[in-house]
C-alpha cells in the first residue's frame, strides 16, 4: 500500500450551504451515509451558524442528533462561538450510538474578510476562541481549525504569507489538533501553497495542518499536488465539487473528491476510498442538489457508466 | 521576467474538431486573430484530414490561405500523409503574407489506438513518417511530432512508458523539431507524466518536448505542474478548453488556456500572454460554439467581469 491520506469530506457542509438546493436533512443523513459507505473517514457534518444567514444549514441539531455512528468515521461540526458550542452539545446529547464528532473553529486571515464574515477583528475573534477551544475540549470534543482567505482575499486582494501562517499557528496553540488552511475564493497557485506550508512545516506535523482548496481558476489540484509535495496528507473536498456560488451556473467551489481520488489512486497512495461507491455518492448528490455538479472525474465516470 | 514558458495554443485545430458547432472559415480566421492579439506565438490552426471524418475542419485549405502572418507567430497545421502535406503547400501558396507555418503528424503510442485512428501499425506509421518528414523539410517547413494515448489508451488500457518514449524518440529521429506527448482521454496523473519524461529528458533538450493534456478528469493542470518540475516548457491547450466530446455537455476535452495561463502568471513564469485580451478570445469561443466552454479561469473572469 502506499503512503496513506486523508480525504476530509466537506460537502454536506461546505458544498451544500453553497448549493442554491435546500435539501431535507433526510437527504443530508442519507448522503453521509453514502459517503461513509464509500470509505470517508472524516465527514464535515453541518455548521451551527444562524439560520437566517445560512437558511441550507438550519437544521443543524438534526443532522448532528442523525449522525450514523461508525467505528473509525469521525464527523466535524462548525461552531462559530460559544453560543455554537452549547447548540452542538444540545445536539449530541440527543444522538444515539454515540458518533465521534470534533468541533470546528474559523476565521480569516485577512484582516477585511474576517470583519465581513464574522465582524470583529482577527485578535478579538482569537480572543474568543482562546475560551471556546478549551471549553471544547474540557467537553470531550477534538477541535479543528479553519483559516480562510489564506492565499487571497475578495476585499483586501494579497494576503500576505507569513500573517496566514501565524493566524494558523495562534489556533494549534489554542489547542486545535488540526488546521485547515483554506483557498476561500480559489486564487492560489502552487508557489502560494509552498511559501505558506515551508512557514508552518519547520515547527508543525504535517499531520496538523490540511489544505482546503477551491477550484475556482481550475488550480485545486495543481496546489493539492504542491501540497502533496511538501508532506500534507489532508486534502478537505466536496463530493461532486458541490459548493461554489448558488447564482453562477457552473461556477466550481471545493475541489472535487472525485478528482482528487481519482489523482491520489493513481499515484499510488492509499485513501481507503472506493472509488466506484464514491461516485455512486456524487450521483447522489447531483439527486440531491438537482444540477450536474462540476467534478470532472464524477462526470467521466458518469458518462463511461452510460455508455457501457 | 520569470522563465520563458510557450503555451501552444491548439484550439481552432483540435478544440473545434471536437466541438459540435460547425464555425465558418470567417470565424476561425477571426479566433486566430483574437490569440494572436492575445499574445499567444504558436497556434494549431487545422488539420487536412479528410472531410468525410472530420466536416468541422473541411476547409483546411481556406483556413490556411487565410492565416495571418505576424512577426514571431508560428502556425502549426496537421498533415497525416503525402496526400495531406500536399494540400498544405497547395494552400500555402495560395497565403498572402507568407505566414510561418509547420507541418504536424501524429501517430499513437498504442498500438490499438493507432490501428483504429490511422488503420495501421505503429511501425506502418512511422515508415510513412519517413518520408513525410523529409519530404515536408525540404519544401522548408519545420514538423512536429504528436504521440497520443501516451498515458493511457481507450481500447488497450494502459500503455507502457517505456514504449510511448521510445515512440516520441523515433519522431524527433525522424526530424520533427518538437514531440508533443497526448493524454487523449484525460486518464494520466503526475506520476505518470514523470516517468515518461524521465525516460527522454536525458537524450532530448526540454525544449523538443510538450505535454499535450487533456483535462477529463480534472488532472491536467496538475500533470502540467508535475511537467514544469521535470523542466518541459511547452504546454498544448485550448482556449476555454474547448474540444471534448461534443455530445457530451460539460464534458471536458484540452485543458484550458487560460487556467494554465493563470497559474503561471501566479507562479512567475513569462508566457507573454495578455490575459485580458486571452479572455476576449475565450468570450468569443463562446460565440462561436455556441455554449459555454468549461475553462474555470475563463468563467470566473467573465462572471468578474459581470459583477464589476
Amino acid at each position: 500500500m502506499g503512503l496513506p491520506v486523508t480525504v476530509y469530506e466537506v460537502g454536506p457542509r461546505d458544498g451544500l450551504q453553497n448549493e442554491a438546493a435546500l435539501v431535507p436533512t433526510s437527504g443530508k443523513l442519507q448522503l453521509i451515509t453514502a459517503l461513509a459507505d464509500a470509505g470517508l473517514t472524516r465527514i464535515e457534518a453541518t455548521s451551527f451558524v444562524s439560520p437566517a444567514w445560512i437558511p441550507q444549514l438550519a437544521d443543524a441539531a438534526e443532522v448532528t442528533a442523525g449522525l450514523p455512528p461508525r467505528p473509525g468515521l469521525g464527523y466535524v461540526v462548525l461552531v462559530p462561538n460559544a453560543q455554537g458550542l452549547r447548540r452542538l452539545q444540545e445536539a449530541l446529547a440527543r444522538s444515539v450510538g454515540g458518533p465521534t464528532v470534533a468541533a470546528a473553529v474559523f476565521l480569516s486571515a485577512s484582516e477585511a474578510h474576517n470583519l465581513k464574515n464574522v465582524n470583529k477583528t482577527i485578535e478579538a475573534t482569537l480572543a474568543a476562541f482562546s475560551e471556546v477551544i478549551p471549553a471544547a475540549r474540557r467537553a470531550g470534543l477534538e477541535v479543528r481549525g479553519y483559516v480562510s482567505t489564506v492565499f487571497g482575499c475578495p476585499y483586501q486582494g494579497a494576503v500576505d504569507p507569513g500573517r496566514a501562517a501565524e493566524v494558523a499557528l495562534r489556533l494549534l496553540e489554542l489547542g486545535c489538533e488540526q488546521v485547515s488552511l483554506g483557498d476561500t475564493i480559489g486564487v492560489g497557485t502552487p508557489d502560494q501553497v509552498r511559501a505558506v506550508l515551508r512557514r508552518l512545516l519547520p515547527a508543525v506535523p504535517a499531520g496538523r495542518l490540511a489544505l482546503h482548496l477551491h477550484d475556482t481558476r481550475g488550480t485545486a489540484l495543481a496546489n493539492a499536488l504542491a501540497g502533496l509535495e511538501e508532506g500534507i496528507t489532508t486534502f478537505d473536498t466536496s463530493v461532486g465539487g458541490m459548493g461554489g456560488c448558488p447564482y453562477a451556473p457552473g461556477a466550481s467551489g471545493n475541489l472535487a473528491t472525485e478528482d482528487l481520488v481519482y489523482l491520489l489512486r493513481g499515484m499510488g497512495y492509499d485513501t481507503g476510498i472506493d472509488f466506484d461507491k464514491l461516485v455512486e455518492a456524487g450521483a447522489l448528490a447531483q439527486r440531491l442538489t438537482g444540477r450536474e455538479l462540476p467534478g470532472k472525474a464524477l462526470r467521466a465516470a458518469l458518462a463511461t457508466r452510460l455508455e457501457g
